[in-house]
């Protein structure tokens, strides 16, 4: 099955760009995922081609216009009905690690590129399957970019793409925590040496290491994940008690 | 000035990549910002010109190797001593909208671009100068999409790339709050009209809407920001009490 993403916006010459070369190019050369491009200038219906206009109320920049937009949408559902479609736009819900394997399980996703100051927001109230989507608290010049890196996100998890299978079950997010961390030879390097515990042989001493290394790194860089997952951990322990008929503590 | 990107990527096609066309192509084309890369795979000492090497300790996947990653960054560091270092990994600190504008103030940045399992951590010890830095909790094939995301972001503020001066003032994360939504022409679309308040021409009336539809969209899609929000308004609001040497409530 193809994985399907269509991408609307205003330079298609941007896509697949970077996803054209390396895994996803291969990828894509194989017909593992497609990518179509909508160009939302298509539908405007003047001369000019306009698909934006000055903001209602005033304040800089130029506003993406509903009724351009709306047709441009309309056309990609034709064209792909059941694929879920995100707009990239810094006033969304963030992008999780769980919605992209969701997304790549699925047959495809179209995705909607801001740019200027963005969408007029009739969109949204007139197309409630469009999932306003953020992927960082920072400001792009349009959702090109953002586009890429969800696509490249999608695409490294369809069967076959990535070498080893097993290769992203134990990664960063997959199980609330940062990944922990990696050495590879040469065993010294610059009078450090790779941590003896990895030399040991023993495969649960290790396991119960990187479980605490990602743990710790986990609490130092993200105390926002941590206490998600101290929440998951506890909440399972008390389960797991309840399972056993141990005595709550 | 030039901003100067460095780049270090076992994929130096993907550069400029979609950054060569659109505003970020202009601004290249003017000389406001450069963009070089730097291939680790030219620091590897083997004939296979090898960059990465089997995890210590077992586990799927390559770990890109401290000695040969270690070179290329000296390299990097050489070319361009005063620039930031972040490397791109899904185990580093969050970017901000803070971050990137004190990046597009300064002379550039070197960005490494992680691949398969990541760098051997010891590149970190032995190199204290490298940011670690994460884009958003989603895993990505490699830090390249990542990358291009982060210099979009910086090139949009350097002088002169944004047409209008003021556009970048009023959005998304500046004032710790989602951007209002925004509106434009056609007055009518499917039944749907620009709220009233957006034409009444009542400029105080306008600012004022727009900062309770931040304030309300912020509270809703992102409880994190609007913590943080809280938190700093009560503060300033105290601090002006104090100074104005009312009471405290």
């Amino acid at each position: 099955m193809t994985f399907a993403a269509t991408i609307l916006t205003l330079y298609p010459e941007m896509f697949p760009g970077p996803l054209g070369t390396s895994l996803a190019g291969k990828a894509l050369e194989r017909g593992d995922w497609s990518c179509e491009t909508v160009n939302p200038r298509d539908f405007a219906t003047d001369k000019h081609r306009t698909v934006d206009d000055a903001p209602a109320g005033g304040g800089a920049g130029m506003v993406l216009k509903a009724d351009i937009l709306g047709a441009a949408v309309d056309h990609a559902i034709e064209q792909q009905p059941g694929a879920p479609i995100l707009a990239m736009t810094p006033r969304g819900k963030p992008i999780t690690q769980g919605r992209i394997r969701e997304l790549a399980e699925g047959p495809g996703v179209t995705i909607l590129c801001g740019r200027f100051e963005g969408f007029d927001e009739r969109l949204f109230e007139a197309r409630p399957a469009i999932e306003q989507v953020s992927l960082a608290d920072i400001v792009l010049s349009g959702g090109e970019t953002a586009a890429l890196a969800i696509l490249d996100a999608c695409i490294r998890l369809l069967p076959g793409v990535m070498g080893a299978a097993n290769s992203g079950a134990e990664e960063s997010f997959e199980d609330g925590l940062l990944e922990y961390p990696q050495y590879t030879r040469p065993q010294e390097w610059e009078g450090r040496t790779i941590p003896e515990v990895l030399r040991s042989g023993d495969h649960a001493k290790i396991a119960a290491w990187r479980k605490s290394k990602s743990e710790e790194i986990t609490r130092l860089r993200r105390p926002d994940l941590w206490e998600r997952y101290e929440g998951v951990r506890d909440q399972s322990a008390s389960g797991a008690r309840r399972k056993n008929k141990e005595p709550d503590q």
